[in-house]
């Protein structure tokens, strides 16, 4: 026998050498490291084969609760933080730039065209909102012509997609392209936290290690301007429950907006909203691509 | 806000933070180590987003080609050697005892009991083989009464349980129960190659690194006796091919034994095998429990 064969102390070593051969050096690169990481982790913990058999039957129940509009493995990434974190790593911006945060699992349709002004709140529930902002370049030129791409709860807390029966088709969604200046606005309702989904083997996992289900309250944006790199993002409403315990930890402290009320008919009625109603303000600055 | 937010940085303190209030203690141990480890693997390889996409893809379709008569996790656990690694942790001999190796996924039904000298081939294919060994206790003391659970392949590379219209029920596996001396002996067949099923995402990942699927010839054992712990283990055919590349990284060199041809027709008609045969010892230490 030429090969090392299996040990404990060498597991990692052993296993990794079997990927030697990959031809796609990125595919083994990462192979090998998953292996060397994978085996720290059981070795750390002394996994025991009760533990091993209870891993084994998560992820299978995992896979088996994905269905053609529910991804239970995506919800696991995102409970674990790696979801954010592959975001992060993948779209750093040197704090120059707006930062971004998880895509999520709600983006699951084209949202419609919509102009400038449009109220996006189609079931008339919620307290109304007024939404604007300035997409800049990276030195804070105004981006003519961006495209702003925004979807978010309703007042009870679900998306559009997930209330097909209930909710208007494409209520609190739509793409709006900027002004001259760069700008946007639109009308909408303020978002509300909820949790995510949560009658799973994911919803299991959090309560048997004492955690939440919920998100903060967020509208979700995609800003995209020629010759600029897209950023996916959140905007967060500053006074929402759980903005320090997001369950799939999104938020970032740049991201987070007060959302206060204005007490004013005449300009309620200017931008064709009940009064009182509220202002959130959300200026994205891009970089070059 | 009072807890930390999200950064690249400390992306694993923050996730792990998030468990920090899991009521059993060992659930929160495993799971701070396992944000540690994947949090990582991430930053090591810096992870891109079709990478992440592409494992999301690949962990649900694993578990989608679960079924009640196949584990496709069980064998991802087994070519990433995760299987071998917590087998080893959890069975670890200090070299006085018989090494363990892991049980495999054929082990699906109770073999039936057999008399010692029966003959487990059922099939009547294959070279003629006796087996036989004494199981001892740690200071070689015999273990009268001690079981020996064996099941293999036959001469095509199948257990019986992978072929039940073709083989027949229980061929290759059975239940000896050893003598006033410790020794155990039947006939069988010398046990063959085999690939494991390669026909689902698993072995698409073996393809695409260049890895084959095959585990080189052995007899599974489980030994087991009263006051003593048991051991789950294999013994390897000497000159069968892949001994250095199991695709499950199961080979010990402890477990791996000659397999010499006797020829010899009074002897072959002594033990009620055709001549010639092949012989393959091997004697099992248990330690007490």
């Amino acid at each position: 026998m030429s090969a090392e064969l299996f040990s404990e102390e060498r597991s990692a070593e052993v296993v990794a050498a079997a990927f030697a051969g990959t031809p796609d050096p990125r595919l083994r690169q990462v192979m090998t490291s998953l292996v060397r990481h994978l085996h720290d982790f059981v070795k750390d913990v002394e996994l025991t084969e009760a533990e091993w058999e209870a891993a084994i039957g998560f992820l299978t129940e995992t896979g088996q609760t994905c269905t053609p509009t529910r991804q239970e493995f995506i919800l696991l990434s995102d409970v674990l933080g790696v979801s954010m974190l592959v975001e992060t790593v993948n779209h750093r911006t040197g704090g120059t730039a707006t930062e971004s945060t998880v895509l999520g699992p709600f983006h699951m349709v084209a949202s419609p065209p919509r102009e400038l002004g449009d109220d996006i709140a189609l079931d008339g529930k919620g307290i109304p909102c007024l939404v604007s902002g300035q997409v800049t370049g990276p030195d804070g030129e105004p981006l003519a012509g961006a495209t702003v791409d925004v979807w978010q709860t309703n007042e009870d807390g679900f998306y559009d997609v997930q209330q097909p029966d209930v909710q208007p088709a494409g209520n609190l969604r739509g793409i709006f392209t900027t002004d001259a200046e760069g700008r946007f606005w639109f009308r909408s309702v303020v978002p509300r936290y909820y949790p995510i989904p949560d009658d799973g083997p994911v919803g299991r996992l959090l309560a048997a290690t004492g955690r939440h289900p919920y998100r903060p309250a967020h509208l979700h944006f995609i800003a995209a301007a020629e010759g600029h790199r897209p950023v996916t993002t959140h905007v967060f409403v500053a006074d929402s429950p759980y903005l320090d315990s997001d369950a799939v930890f999104g938020v970032k402290d740049s991201l987070v907006r007060e959302v206060p009320e204005v007490d004013d008919p005449q300009r309620a009625a200017q931008v064709g909203l009940a009064n009182p109603f509220r202002t959130l303000t959300f200026d994205l600055s891009l970089l070059r691509s």
